[in-house]
């Protein structure tokens, strides 16, 4: 129908065209729909409708993109770093039967590869269950490793967009929830799934959750409100103490061991002078079934407005807990290995990251090149191509235009949009002299550098960039 | 059957211990065997036999191999940065349509991802055809970008073993291959299917490559031992030369052109000096379809034996080459941008340098830590904390070891196992005086520094190193 209508469309206007009622503005209006239009029906070689996109839930990163990737990357692995840390890789995908049984709820997500014949395999989900299968297979019990990678869900995450201002952790432990689940008479077979129901609790208010818990969940609804009140505490050692004299929570062993544990934490926090960033929150639960003891996440804080001193949480960019069980499942014999860690969502700070340096007007490099290899008359290319091979040997990073004989202004031009500091000129009269022009781009001011001393020079006015 | 025999082995055992016929050797041994049985048969806990593997062809990278592959990729970025190139990432699958119809005989290597409903989704092959569908998709016709990531094929690649001396290049260009299976009477529809037979000739002798022209393809055996004459050519400008003057060949437009372009890019070459690693082979076809112009592959050569001069080539480390139509396949106008490009086997040349330390004594660092936090008495861990804490705000790479009471033993030893320079030991005096011992683990040297003092001398000593 769309089609047809098009092609009525076409004719009128190849009518009107033709009587030559058609205003100059409104013909070159008309060939500009008409070429779109034939472009839409495939072009020339009668192409058949490419849909040309990346796959749902994916997206490229430009260069522009990658330098701020780059820039966040740099410096999460210098933290880890300075820290001790070693990095190991594992591959994109796991044996499918790896990662059964390991995510709870959120098995469903894991997308699975085609079965061609030979292993079923999974893209991996995380980067813990293969940290652990990897600790199990190579009997590693002592590691302090990162790993870098991209993880494969099937789901679309709403990005929360806006100005954010700080972080903030906050931390629990499942432990606690556990015992505070068996106190409020959650049977111990619901456990997980209500704790997968308090997870929520950061995108649903908490009417919502108890009645999950009640009409989906079978809770009885005087246990649930037995866990509204609870879920409803944060605060620091202050809380802690509270709930160690909890008349209730005090007499369940896995409770009193997760609030010893939780003490502990926060007399290292004051140790490293950081309580004031760490909130002790009941209502954290982390949604994978693997945790075994202290959880935590980190939670961007945005300002409301400009005058606001209102802070609301847009979200976690940073999760993470301790996991003693998980080591045990690959383990032919379950030994046990305890082990704790953090994930960080690159992907989340990234996109904060970029919305602040769109907004900014600062210009981003996306190469590092110093110095661009010019010349100001024609039939240079060989000269060009000498100078810049004695430059790349030393180590410099140097660019040319690849026309034979480009013009001056254009090749001043490149140089500012792509932000290269230096200009190295080759002319004529430079060659006979055995020098090249040197001109800096933003002050435009230009010196003759003997060539044997053109590599120091371009090395001591990048350096001071 | 394996089963049986090692339940009558162990009958055995047991046999002979009650009666106590064992030497204890011979017990301890069989005890270990035991065990081993045991776990191998399930454990304790009766878990099922869990294949406890990375999927086939894929494996893990430990510290150690990531110290090596980080060299091998700051060796490769250094050179790609000193170009100027920029950076881009796309994601790991693509629409299986995009991969559709790209690779020729390889696209049965293709991974392809269930269908979970949505899409039909493909793991990447290479980053070449993800490239074309990035330009058509952002509609850029410049530029010059290197991209960093895994791609995943259905085969076995086997490994070649050996100690590998040096580099060279080969080159050729795909109309010179279309040209001369013209002039050697290949008809058209043959030339994408007999370029592939050719591409084998690094892997099998040319007598078996013939038969798989003249029986599964069906060429005659007349082109076939004309192909066969003008694939043994190698060489460089004369061959080139020589090549412009044949009397059949030259007649050929393609054939004209290739030559042309080859006799160019030899001149550059000697700009650049390094004609003596390149060498022009009519040999060289590339297995995918997608090339249109010069093809180009980086070969390792193998020194024979210690006193050897005979060097040969045990496979390719990097390849590529132009492909000006990829793009156009994706552009709903079928616009073309011509591009040119090169990929690396970074798994292969890892490998190599993999063999090459092992090899070596040369000990690889895992981490950068600079300085162990480290106390000589009992009841120091919160000290040690404070400490750390000052060294990691002032961008100290630091550890501690995690024990609440190490001894000072085995934190020397841990430094000595992991390559940290230096201790920074605090105790009950040095706490008193407001300094802290700093230790220089090869040489076993001792200084008390005052505690202000102690990130700067740090930072003097490890600058050093």
């Amino acid at each position: 129908m769309a089609d047809e209508a098009a092609v009525r469309e076409q004719a009128e206007v190849v009518r009107r065209l033709k009587q030559n009622k058609a205003e100059p503005d409104e013909i070159a209006k008309e060939v500009a729909k008409l070429l779109e239009m034939k472009a839409q029906l495939g072009g020339d070689e009668g192409k058949h409708k490419f849909v040309l996109k990346t796959p749902k839930g994916t997206r490229d990163y430009g260069p522009k993109q990658m330098a701020i990737r780059e820039r966040v990357f740099s410096a999460i692995i210098t933290c880890f770093k300075r820290h001790g840390a070693e990095v190991i890789d594992t591959p994109v995908f796991e044996l499918k039967e790896t990662l059964t049984g390991k995510y709870g709820e959120d098995s469903k997500l894991i997308y699975d590869l085609k079965d061609q014949g030979g292993e079923l395999l999974s893209l991996r989900y995380d980067l813990t269950v293969p940290f652990a299968r990897y600790l199990a297979m190579n009997k590693i019990t002592n590691i302090k490793r990162y790993h870098i990678a991209k993880v494969y869900r099937r789901d679309n995450p709403a990005m929360t967009r806006g100005r954010y201002r700080e972080f903030y952790q906050c931390v629990n432990d499942r432990r606690i929830l556990d015992g505070m689940f068996a106190v409020c008479g959650v049977p111990d077979s619901k456990f997980r799934t209500i704790c997968s129901s308090v997870d929520k609790l950061d995108k649903m208010p908490w009417e919502e959750v108890r009645s999950e818990m009640v009409g989906e969940k079978g809770l009885s609804p005087e246990a649930a409100d037995r866990i509204g009140e609870y879920v409803q505490l944060h605060g620091g050692l202050d809380l802690i103490e509270q709930l160690l004299q909890d008349p209730k929570l005090s007499q369940n062993k896995l409770a009193k061991e997760g609030l010893g544990d939780m003490k502990l934490l926060f007399e290292y926090l004051t140790l490293f002078g950081i309580t004031g960033k760490v909130s002790f929150d009941l209502s954290l639960a982390r949604g994978l079934d693997y945790y075994t003891g202290v959880i935590y996440e980190a939670v961007l804080l945005q300002q409301e407005n400009d005058h606001g001193e209102e802070s609301v949480s847009v979200g976690s960019v940073a999760g993470g807990g301790r996991y003693d069980g998980l080591v045990g499942m690959f383990d032919p014999k379950g030994r046990k290995v305890p082990c704790v860690g953090v994930s960080i969502g690159i992907e989340r700070i990234f996109s904060i990251l970029e919305q602040r340096l769109e907004a900014s007007e600062e210009k981003i490099r996306t190469t590092e090149t110093q110095v661009l290899v010019a010349s100001a008359q024609k039939k240079l290319l060989e000269e060009r191509l000498k100078l810049i091979s004695e430059l790349w040997d030393a180590g410099i990073k140097a660019e040319v235009l690849y026309k034979k004989n480009p013009k001056l202004l254009n090749q001043l031009q490149y140089c500012e949009d792509t932000g290269i500091p230096l200009v190295a000129i080759v002319g004529e009269q430079e060659l006979k002299d055995g020098v090249v022009k040197l001109r800096v781009v933003t002050t435009r001011e230009e010196v003759s550098i003997r060539r044997e001393s053109l590599v120091e020079e371009i090395r001591r006015r990048t350096s001071q960039l």
